[in-house]
């Protein structure tokens, strides 16, 4: 078996996912590694930030560097140094993304390359011959992701058509090891997206995931759907929740009943000067932490909370040096890293919900705000 | 006394500076770092590369982040977490490179702050405090230093002003431990050179420097002054060659009987996508490297060519990515260090001149001529 649940607390879970690159404990964030590289960091410090699994983007790194160079490597792990685990999506978001410039048939989706005008098609044989080479240990089916506003008879096209794409992905022979993973489509209608685990999970995928979400819908929405979708995935089988999201959907996902996540968030956060702490958002830019000679979290151990002030990283900033986006980095991956290595101790534990609730009321306040109280 | 020299070869010296940071071998180069980083690296990283000293610029901090940031945090060195020597310079080249925007009298310089559009005024004495309050090291005297093609009357005039500006930088009081260096001028009249060495080194410095090199003038012309007059600096004072330069520039320096050194040339050109190797250049981005899964330079021990590839680090700088900056700047200043590591051993092992030859013979060239001899 390549997913054991190793305790619960309510329906959050506890789990190990079991890969050719080594186990990944569960509940996890998988940073964002799109063109090989989870920008501005090495993989030694994403291994001192607390990560065991990162995703790649197989729609990128098609495009660039291209597979003869991933493979003149022996796979991507070899290419950018990172011995753990990687998963990687199936680009079927991305080429959905570029709504104009693709054509969808059902035998798959052409387009023209951005980087140089080439003409691509991608389908479900494609995409999985594509992670072949990649290497991942865990690759995804390749799905129709509809847009967030779709009608519904659109949504339930992608379905049908994703059910399709399913069994073709799993007609593809993969590399020994490599685990791959269904997606279920359905937007926000609750029916649908039961309807769809029931046709997706009778497959033989070693997970499941839950595409389609945080596409724009109200996250109100979001988290009433997946209070009512995600623990009716096998209870057997990893659960993974696609580009998602605020620390906030993590604490309320793992509450449904899902063990894996991946976003931008962090990473594309802290380049932006947005710094998550245990006493709420840090805004580097603002004025106030001009002189501010404290860490950015005095309850962070990463490297940028030991050695740098808030007022040097506010300079740096200002100033747009690289070494801002590292150590921003460092420290919101750090922070995203540490919160589901709470959440699994807390359901350890069997304080979940004490342990969802004391961040949920910090995460996004104000900290200036938090100060005044 | 802060100097000796321990060694010599010929002319060139092996030598030691003691600072209130620690001591520093000779010859050196020193990293600049502009804003308080050395663009792209963590100190640690800085460590690493073999670093002893590094370079603040006076100008820069000045105006970002601030004087009283600085303060805040008590002094450059622990702003920016390096525990080592820091050499900063006057601030006189960066307002004299204003030009238009600057206006020079026997006082100082006035000119308004690109930043904020402020009014500012550099004096022999405000550079001093600044630097006093930086903390460095090394603290420079407020220099004139005149554009590269200023005709000879407009050189002795700068000579003029930067010897009265010398005893005002002299009665300016630092704090304990921190070094003065005087700067000569003279441009590349060798008789005017020898001329103001007469004048600054008459005075009570620690160290001395020559300024006004490498701003446009021939390389061969540099060459040919600096082999007439920097030995006749003082020989029991560090000697400090100011912005420069190529390897070729070092090596011939130190041959003159140069210690010390700065230049931006390892940091931007990695940024560029330029690296220095035992093997001679490689610009990175050529198709030649797109499949090449060896190292930048298999003669190299830093990170960048231990662990990554020359086709990997093609991909992340075409891709634009933050990292490339990182590994390519880390294998740079690597080089650089490694340069002047090696030309000290050269000196006490007696062979100064044959290392210079062997460093020479392959530091320009272009790499695929060499693997076609």
């Amino acid at each position: 078996m390549s997913f054991v649940v190793e305790r619960t607390c309510g329906r959050a879970r506890a789990g190990r996912l079991t890969t050719a690159h080594g186990d990944v404990p569960t509940p996890i964030f998988m940073p964002v590694g799109t063109y090989g590289t989870v920008k501005a960091m090495t993989p030694r410090e994403l291994e001192t930030a607390g990560a065991r699994i990162i995703l790649g983007n197989t729609y990128h790194l098609w495009l660039r560097p291209g597979l003869d160079v991933v493979a003149a490597h022996g796979g991507l792990h070899r290419m950018m140094g990172w011995a753990h685990p990687i998963l990687t999506d199936s680009g079927g978001f991305q080429v959905f993304s570029l709504q104009t410039l693709s054509k969808l048939t059902d035998e798959g989706v052409t387009f023209r390359s951005p980087i140089d005008g080439s003409p691509r098609m991608l389908t479900p044989e494609v995409s999985m011959q594509i992670q072949k080479t990649l290497g991942a240990d865990v690759v995804m089916a390749f799905d129709h992701c509809p847009p967030g506003d779709a009608p519904r008879a659109a949504v339930e096209e992608a379905m049908a058509r994703t059910t399709r794409w399913a069994a073709r992905c799993l007609a593809e022979p993969l590399a020994p090891g490599q685990l791959r993973f269904g997606i279920v489509q359905g937007a926000a209608h609750v029916d649908l997206r039961l309807a769809h685990i029931d046709q997706i999970c009778a497959l033989p995928f070693d997970g499941f995931a839950l595409g389609g979400f945080s596409v724009g819908e109200p996250v109100a929405t979001m988290h009433r759907v997946l209070d009512e979708v995600a623990d009716r995935l096998p209870r057997e089988r990893a659960r993974y929740l696609m580009g998602v999201g605020t620390p906030d959907d993590l604490l309320h996902a793992i509450e449904a009943g899902v063990d894996m996540f991946d976003c931008v968030m962090p990473t594309r956060n802290a380049r932006n000067g947005q710094l998550f702490t245990s006493r709420g958002r840090v805004v580097i830019k603002h004025a106030r932490h001009r002189e501010d000679v404290g860490p950015v979290d005095d309850a962070c151990e990463c490297e940028t909370c030991r050695c740098f002030t808030r007022a040097y990283l506010r300079h740096l900033h200002a100033c747009g040096e690289i070494l801002f986006s590292r150590l921003a980095t460092l420290h919101n991956l750090t922070y995203y890293l540490n919160l589901v290595a709470g959440a699994r101790r807390a359901i350890f534990e069997g304080r979940y919900a004490e342990y969802a609730a004391g961040v949920r009321a910090t995460w996004n306040r104000d900290e200036e705000d938090a100060t005044c109280t």
